[in-house]
């Protein structure tokens, strides 16, 4: 039986008389004390005020009218002190991780509310592993975020930082939700850790962004992956031409670093598996192109390369040398004027720094990263720390900037957690009480070697310490067995181990997933 | 190394000088048997044929400007008769998992190349279940279609049925690529299932489809967790009051049929168990309404009914009675003038047939379905059959038109497929040859018994034949035991069974996944 109506109606009625207060508060004059006196309840949130509830003026009923605007204001000095991490990725994800939660609160501020495994992405394009089994929600990353009453994680994207004042200012992210806008609000910090990565290079090439995929978040993954299945489809229908069949069948990689080579790999290892079984009809007619200026893998040993080149060209993979001048819908137009049709197109040459870095009033090293210290450090301002691709030694250390990969942001996140737990033990942690601080031992990068799969359970492990050292490199099934057991143990959580294990169990016996969902 | 530029090059210029001929020729007088010349591979795909190639006037470079008209001919008689499926939900599945292929080809046309195993749909959106394990690819469920050289999956939707000359018209689905036009093609068929299915029902009130989420596609449990998931983390956002707050964690469901109470069951099991962890600042928030005109639940047993009742009530859902007569962007009002502001509305009030049903030239039973004689044929034409959804018995028969129930779809599904084995066997496979056969014993459907989970391991199991009938009921974990056995089973594969135990498993281990991809 359905509860007496007029007790389950009587919250519905509340909140609806609520609402109209509320409406002709927002129209009148705004004065937040009455708001306040009106919202007893909001009081308890004490991190939070509202400065401001503007009414905008309505263009469409489907927009949300009133605009927020929040700060989450300076922490008091007999509270926890405030790290306001920029980013989600490997620098960010590792430093919250590595933080003392007795010591800081943790404020994220990301777009993506997960962290994404990169090193495994190529291989979920094709459903060798489902997605979410390299996606790490930060939540699980850093439990605090969502239990602390001071820790936050926020959906949103950071558009100014005001290093005087020690304020972020944010935006939240609403992607696909037309009914609301963007709320806008402020965060004060006493640490700020800026961690906002890279975004992939066009080199300006026209087109690039309209039609190529690239390969770094999962959307990008599950967009390759809708595509690669639309096509195998639609080439099997009547009165589409040879021509047209052989278009939509040609998956034209551009870039042979590591993600380049490994996307391509997975996609000839999907051909000559699950294609040839699932999609007979069409089999003979899907071609893997690799299109790279200079050397494929150019940072692995000559020895690595010479077979990383033997076993792409064995299972398929047409190497190609050449200059990407121009990108149409429907095919590329390389620098000595051939035309490659393509009917599907990723793109992974490398990265440069996100537009953001590029606005913000800092100091920047030579390739347009913002400049650190030894100690990762912004030393122009106060309390301004910057980890992974989006920073770089400045030209005063002495120091290269290092490269932009997953390895060098996992360990600046890690030491930086490090530092920041020991000024935050000392009592430093508040906003501009670190100035008489001892910092230690300067950031030392320690190249582990790089590890790239070629496809066929076959991997390359390049364990040099840089392309000049000598050391061991390994290449075939055991590097491969190395491979997949060193990202299995570096999976953050649990949880994803065991799915990422489950992924590759069901694909060696029941073949890969093909719905498109 | 990277192969010789030269030969790597060579079959790239082949490809574009073939693009430029091809280019020419279609924007001359198109002549098919010039262009059959200058495409002499094309002939060996027996079964199509391109009936017209003409060039459309390009008004954007990112369209394709070709637009092909395909034809997949009539069978000879020499070869197998074909049958062509429309649709891919329970009935088309069940029926093509059926078909002797060794008797007929089989063609299939659907916009999705998967079946939704809907009675775990409401699980994936709060996490309990990936995604992929409730969808199973059609290519799985009958391998034919992608061996066979006579069989196909067409990603397409069907715009008209020729009963006349035995051809169905379609067009194929390229959504989200914008890149592609759909291309028109025509299938001859020597049998016809029509097996479309039903659209949610929103009696005609205003705004459902523009503002609510229907909960019958994977999608649709796609946006259902992404909304959720934005909305729990928009309400965290500094700032924002504590009316926003509580609309935007306001979950709404309309219709207490057994989609609506599941999905409410599993959203108050997320809110108990997973929000308290994980979204601990806005957990006392989050709150589920499940308005319903009449009772909930109304095919199950009495005792059931109230069963559910106080176990949804207890998990904390608001049960509201109460008619839905208009929706906006963030409130549905009722009938009774009740505003209900929401963040979240999901719709499951029942369906009505597909728009597509209404536009066919063919007999319609008195609610609008298609109209079928005992053996599930359409009397008035030739070798057309329907089945599942969109299919009721004409009032001739003087039977009652069954619930759209995925029980009587898949029951309809296998009758037909032994029915039309046996035609083919006795030789009457083929067009216009099956009138003197003997059609043998007609569908009769037996109600095995309804399923309804409440969420916290709790189930009905009402195994009356129908709802004057006395017979078994169960209610509690033990049901939920019986209930969860009783599904497994039935995924088809076993990829997929294994799949849904594992992320049960893993949800009771880790809690449900919350990562927004």
């Amino acid at each position: 039986m359905v509860r007496d109506p007029k007790t389950s109606m009587a919250w519905l009625r509340n909140l609806s008389k609520y609402s109209s207060t509320i409406a002709k508060l927002s129209s009148s004059p705004k004065t937040n004390t009455d708001l306040f006196f009106l919202l007893p309840s909001f009081t308890f949130l004490s991190h939070f005020s509202s400065n401001s509830i503007q009414q905008k003026p309505s263009n469409s009923n489907t927009k949300h009218v009133i605009e927020y605007s929040g700060l989450l204001e300076a922490t008091k000095p007999h509270e926890k002190p405030r790290v306001v991490v920029l980013g989600s990725g490997w620098a960010g994800c590792r430093l919250m991780k590595g933080l003392d939660t007795t010591t800081y609160d943790i404020v994220c501020v990301s777009p993506r509310n997960h962290m994404v495994f990169t090193p495994l992405l190529a291989s979920t394009c094709v459903g060798t592993l489902e997605f979410r089994s390299v996606a790490e929600p930060i939540g699980r990353i850093q439990p605090a975020l969502s239990r602390e009453p001071g820790s936050y994680f926020f959906l949103a994207n950071c558009t100014a930082i005001d290093t005087h004042n020690h304020m972020v200012q944010c935006e939240t992210v609403t992607d696909g939700e037309e009914t609301i806008d963007p709320w806008k609000f402020s965060i004060s910090y006493d640490k700020l850790v800026i961690a906002l990565g890279s975004k992939p290079s066009t080199f300006g090439i026209q087109g690039v962004k309209e039609y190529a995929i690239f390969l770094r978040e999962v959307y990008h993954a599950q967009e390759i992956r809708r595509k690669l299945l639309l096509n195998l489809m639609l080439s099997d229908v009547p009165g589409i031409t040879e021509e047209e069949k052989r278009r939509l069948l040609h998956c034209v990689v551009v870039g042979g670093g590591p993600t380049g080579v490994e996307f391509s790999g997975e996609l000839s290892d999907f051909i000559m598996k699950d294609v040839q079984q699932r999609y007979a009809h069409v089999k003979d007619y899907i071609r893997v192109t690799l299109i790279e200026a200079n050397e494929i893998l150019s940072s692995f040993d000559d020895r690595l390369r010479r077979y990383a080149t033997n076993q792409l060209t064995k299972s398929g993979v047409r190497l190609v040398r050449g200059i990407v001048k121009d990108v149409k819908a429907q095919k590329i137009i390389l620098s000595d004027g051939t035309e490659v049709p393509y009917g599907l197109l990723v793109w992974s040459t490398g990265v440069s720094p996100a537009p953001i870095i590029q606005s913000l009033d800092l100091p920047k090293e030579p390739s347009g990263r913002i400049g650190v210290d030894e100690w990762l450090r912004v030393p122009s301002v106060q309390d301004v720390f910057s980890i992974g691709d989006c920073c770089g030694f400045l030209e005063t250390t002495g120091r290269q900037t290092l490269p932009a990969l997953a390895q060098v942001a996992e360990r600046q996140g890690k030491y930086l957690a490090e530092l920041l737990n020991r000024i935050g033990k000392e009592g430093a942690g508040h906003a501009n009480s670190a100035k008489e601080i001892e910092f230690g031992d300067p950031f030392v990068y320690k190249h582990l070697g790089s590890m790239a799969t070629i496809g066929r359970y076959k991997a390359l492990v390049d364990l040099r310490q840089s392309k000049e050292a000598k050391g061991l490199s390994l290449a075939g099934f055991l590097s491969f067995f190395i491979w997949r057991s060193a990202y299995i143990t570096r999976v953050i959580s649990w949880r994803n181990r065991f799915y990422v294990f489950i992924n590759w169990v069901t694909t060696l016996i029941f073949g890969r997933d093909i719905s498109r969902l």
